[in-house]
């Protein structure tokens, strides 16, 4: 943590400034280890300050490092102006792109003396490195997450609702140790699973279909994130079989070609390139991947429109799919970390085609 | 929707712009229906334009009311520009407590002609009270997680963790319909019970425990919220039944309070009243409730600093509690609907005290 605060640190000089205001909770959390939901983060040049309310006592004298915690019994901003948290600092970095137009006005109102800097994108690019007990906790979570696929292989049979599916997927996730899901299940079956975000609904399972999962879940603050396809009994739309082929060799080209110093473009186009030969090109309707860690979805995006290098270390989803309205889809997705020569996977789950029978 | 398309166009009239450009999902849920988690809704005298992507292009056609529905399949901003949706605008109202500083800047660069008007709380006070199917709504979600309740009371027993209790929430919410959980529940034992926001954790729960339990779902939409504390056998603490009678009598005495017209704090003071002359006063460290609907929570809240009106209609919760520090908790909270002369009350779950042998 304090490495992370010296970045940050290191960040506010390079600006000439006098401290950083961090508001943006995952940010926060990356930076001094609070996980809670209200809390204001203040990185001064010899020390930093974490504020939060009452609630969040016990929680951030626990998990907060390299910041004094200060818990006053009232409004957090009105806090640091009577504690006089800014009183030697001249210039201030904000965060602009997640600080509202409303709360910059309260600040320069307050802070009449401040000048406020705002900074966008602040710490994205460190962030989405991760060391190593960060990949750890994301493999964890993942583990988890491929339990529950197992565990899903012997439970799934027509005639269970899709929202039934879901209610399970969540149970189990939380009965093997996950805090919570880092997002809605997933479940859809036959002709729904053609809508890339479909919703779980109350259709029931049916012999026939085409059964799509994308499941996740946060544990100790990091997230998981897979995709599965699966075929309920003989397929009934002949092309399935085809285009799960097709999907899979694109997500395995894009593994194979996986590395840091590469464009999101150029790693989105390795399984764009096999999924357009095979002419599904117009049915694969979103980009390849992103980036994950304490939020489910981080920078950077692996698609068509990203051209700047993949950082060493990122967490990436590699997320190929084919979709044909009305009729079925297919996604294939397992989480990759990019190193300079190439990927680790930390996803476990099998691949080839699986019918549940 | 029409109607709440108009309430927004007179509110437009009213700062003499030409449009409103809702950005808050929640306000964009309220005003036309979409339920989905990217778009953007233009409010002119005429017309309405709700602009999503390609991923929401059925869920907008089937949902939406009132408002055309455009779906580009790019750049949502980008589409208003070259699609000259404020070509006759001069000036146009922008959520200044929900759009960031630099989205701001953008929408200035891009539309250098607009003159962008910031309001807050735009649509706070129509929001905050509900017409009748939005009642209807809350109620059928409280009603899931009444069920839900009954349920718990048949498998809660000893031996068994406050994640496996939260796994089982979720589980049946979900199995009765729900769509997901407005937040996660809340299943605090022993001493957990004495932290007013706890996490669900790995604690067994244990003979002469309080169990305090907080939960609620989303469901057509409209959250729902509850909590009730249980005693596991023959509560080890010997304060547990005073303080159990202190809080449901000021829960009690604040319901019977209940109206429109009063204030925040004038609701909020029923109960602390109750919960001070017991000797209390210095353990019941939150406000008295808050609003709820499409938000879990909303605007009004009820708590010692809110000064002016609860509106007529507002579905709110009232939830006092006591924290015991190390020791336990109580809290009681249930729905109700402020009306004129007193509230309707949404929540069915019994409020005695509950011993699981």
């Amino acid at each position: 943590m304090k490495k992370r605060l010296n970045l940050v640190r290191d960040r506010v000089a390079s600006h000439n400034a006098d401290a950083a205001l961090l508001t943006f909770l995952p940010n926060i959390q990356w930076a001094c280890g609070f996980s809670g939901s209200n809390g204001l983060l203040l990185v001064r040049s010899n020390d930093a300050v974490f504020v939060s309310d009452g609630r969040y006592e016990t929680q951030a004298r626990r998990e907060v490092e390299g910041a004094e915690v200060h818990i006053p019994g009232y409004n957090l901003y009105e806090y640091v102006e009577e504690a006089n948290l800014l009183e030697d600092a001249d210039t201030v970095l904000y965060q602009s792109d997640h600080v509202t137009v409303d709360r910059l006005e309260k600040l320069r109102d307050r802070f009449a003396d401040v000048k406020w800097e705002g900074v966008s994108e602040f710490l994205t690019s460190p962030i989405a490195s991760k060391d190593g007990e960060e990949i750890e906790r994301i493999q964890s979570a993942q583990r988890t997450t491929d339990a529950v696929f197992e565990h899903l292989l012997d439970v799934i049979e027509p005639g269970l609702t899709e929202r039934e599916v879901a209610a399970e997927i969540i149970y189990q996730h939380l009965r093997r140790g996950a805090d919570k899901m880092s997002f809605d299940p997933i479940v859809a079956s036959g002709p729904n699973a053609a809508l890339p975000h479909a919703r779980s609904s109350d259709r029931t399972i049916q012999e026939g279909d085409v059964l799509l999962i994308d499941m996740g879940c946060f544990k100790d603050g990091y997230a998981s994130d897979m995709s599965r396809t699966l075929a309920i009994g003989e397929p009934s739309d002949q092309a399935f079989c085809e285009v799960y082929e097709t999907v899979l060799k694109a997500q395995q080209s894009a593994i194979e070609a996986a590395r840091s110093a590469m464009t999101g473009k150029e790693l989105d186009a390795v399984a764009r390139d096999v999924i357009e030969e095979e002419g599904y090109g117009d049915h694969f309707s979103h980009g390849l991947g992103h980036g994950l860690g304490l939020e489910i979805h981080e920078w950077p995006k692996l698609s068509y429109h990203v051209a700047h290098d993949l950082p060493e270390g990122a967490a990436v989803t590699i997320e190929p799919g084919i979709y044909l309205q009305d009729r079925f889809g297919v996604r294939i997705e397992d989480i990759v970390v990019l190193r300079e020569n190439g990927c680790e996977n930390l996803t476990n789950s099998p691949k080839e085609l699986i019918t549940i029978e």
